[in-house]
């Protein structure tokens, strides 16, 4: 079983209320309030930038040059990339750069990325990535699940082209990276006292995942 | 004027918002929940020790000896002295050091004290007592108005205590102190532009602060 | 004037030591021994890393996204481009990858690196930049400055490719940019007192630099 | 075995290089320079400023309070306690206060505390307690060597209050303390990959104080 299937398996319930969470269902079948999911699209742009924040750190926290290349690839593909997909994107939903650019940064964003970066600072590069990993690999298993699920509704769903982005096989290849990525750094670190701490960072950094979904359900700041 | 209340003047609402807070109110009147309350000291035992971690992160920040034995002594007087403190004051509310150590630390919480930390390593240490101040300043500020206030309620008010504490002349020479070194900081590095950025910070954590408010109010994770 | 060239003018007796070293006269008069160069320039591919790793750190202290790009942009640089780079020179000097990944890196290249990720980390960005300076931008005046002598030998001269590197205009653009880079943080955050830290900062920075060269001539671990 | 003297097999050489270095037998048998001692003397005031500030980051990366309070204890010690016993000790030289604060910071003080801070800022706290280890228990082992070797010079020896110190039951209980903690945090995260790192770690940190003697003995900058 890989890290991260040993850690949602120690989270569960944490788990569950993430993936499973209203906002994703209303995702899965396209009653989620579009101002629901225009808030979530403007917090994500700001999400971004500590998301490839995060991957500096990781690159700069990396002792092997294989380790650093990885973290600089993700984090100029999200700056250089990413970041001007999510615009066009947003583009779709009549949402301009400009409204990103001054969208104030709501306490749930605030809350993830901070945490997620203060982990990386006070532990190692192995604490950074079981922080991250909800988010990165999590969102990929959101996506697959929702794509394989028969009940999802594709035609005429509004948040279709959001759902196959994730499912898609250059996300899932990012999933799957990062996924392996944790592994080989449980190779070197993991003992069982470490488990039981990684698990307790994951299980925070996935409820703040969840309060990331619940931030835009709730529109709130 | 100082540094602290420029910060202030220049964040008013988000300022207004959190001192004059209902959980705030409920304390000068004696009408807040108890529960409310001891949810509060609960997820406060969880602050200190993160609390403690700020100053331990600004006394490796400092710079010069003397903001190294300023900051060293803030965290050994939390850790030594503040934190038996808080578990006696706690013990008259019924909480006992058990029921603090297995607190499951609250979104809210964590949401101020990793924004304070990330803050502290991504600037300098201006950067991190900006971040700090909203609570430390600002509790004093709290306490210092609540008791100055003919109506808040002095006999039979179960929260009086909590009130005379951050009022009294211990904590107002811990906040006092912490405003002349935000002062004496600035005078080394405050800029127009920086300015600008150090009330964006404060404000934000301001916000942050009156959110630990409402996690009391609402008792949520 | 810019700050690099204030820097340089506060510092300038550690200035002239460093770019005027022993082995840069070597250098450009061709008589460095080449067991010397070959000795640096395998304690450099040790450097490329933390060198790296510093730009990785620069791009999480960014609290801009141009300075987030900017900082990932010369890392992505030098991970991708630059260690090949190298290492295609170093075969020239009948060096390989395999030599370069076993070097024992010497003291004078941890004092240099570590000195700047550290500033880096008790700082803010400027600090990080200003420490990274006197290499950056520092090589291109170097390698300027020996170019545009008519006494530096170029014909037979087997340290003359390196000198070209540094002149050329590819690198003449990363120095600039760095310098303009400087200034732009300088602009938000420059005071006095804060010139005088720099100044302190830049200092020791460039004297480690020099450090680095003698190690070269010293073939020093 | 202790992780220390697992780490100390693991780099036998580098480890026999710094407790019995030059400097180390001049102390012994008393013939060191007075200048060189002097010399070292100075820098290791500077060094004190940077050894506190290990502590507080190592206060920061707890993750315990137990462990933030026994970081705190040392950095509040240092600070509070030996910075004025080092300035008593030094008086006793000839060295006053002064003298120490406008040191100029040799480069091999930069190296070692600069490398332990950033091994600490880019691992975990086992990596910054490992990087500490040769410092702090290694300067335990050296005075309790010379003062069991009845080869060692008591009498007339200007170094054997030194010797005393370091052999004396404060410092042991310091060592033996740090020791402990190594061995507590290795419980819950040592593998054989991540030993085989901490050794690397802990040869280099072994050859930087060497380095620190070998300054003392050049007296160099």
């Amino acid at each position: 079983m890989t890290l991260f299937e040993r850690l949602k398996a120690a989270c569960a319930d944490d788990w569950a209320a993430y993936v499973d969470h209203p906002f994703v269902r209303g995702l899965a079948d396209g009653s989620l309030d579009p101002a629901a999911f225009r808030h979530y699209l403007l917090q994500d742009y700001v999400f971004l930038i500590h998301f490839a924040r995060a991957y500096a750190l990781a690159a700069y926290k990396a002792d092997t040059l294989a380790d650093i290349r990885a973290a600089a690839a993700v984090l100029t593909g999200i700056v250089d990339v990413e970041m001007d997909l999510h615009v066009k994107f947003c583009a779709d939903w009549g949402l301009t750069r400009a409204d990103m650019e001054r969208t104030e940064e709501a306490t749930a964003n605030m809350a993830y990325t901070r945490f997620v970066l203060e982990a990386g600072h006070a532990g190692d590069l192995l604490d950074l990535h079981v922080a991250l990993s909800p988010c990165v690999i999590g969102y990929g298993e959101i996506g697959r699940r929702l794509a394989a699920d028969p009940t999802t509704r594709r035609a005429g769903n509004p948040y279709w082209p959001w759902i196959a982005m994730y499912a898609g096989a250059d996300y899932q290849q990012v999933a799957d990276t990062a996924a392996a990525q944790l592994d080989r750094l449980a190779d070197a670190a993991l003992t069982g006292v470490r488990f039981a701490k990684l698990a307790g960072l994951f299980g925070k950094a996935t409820r703040l995942e969840a309060g990331f979904w619940q931030m835009g359900l709730d529109r709130s700041l």
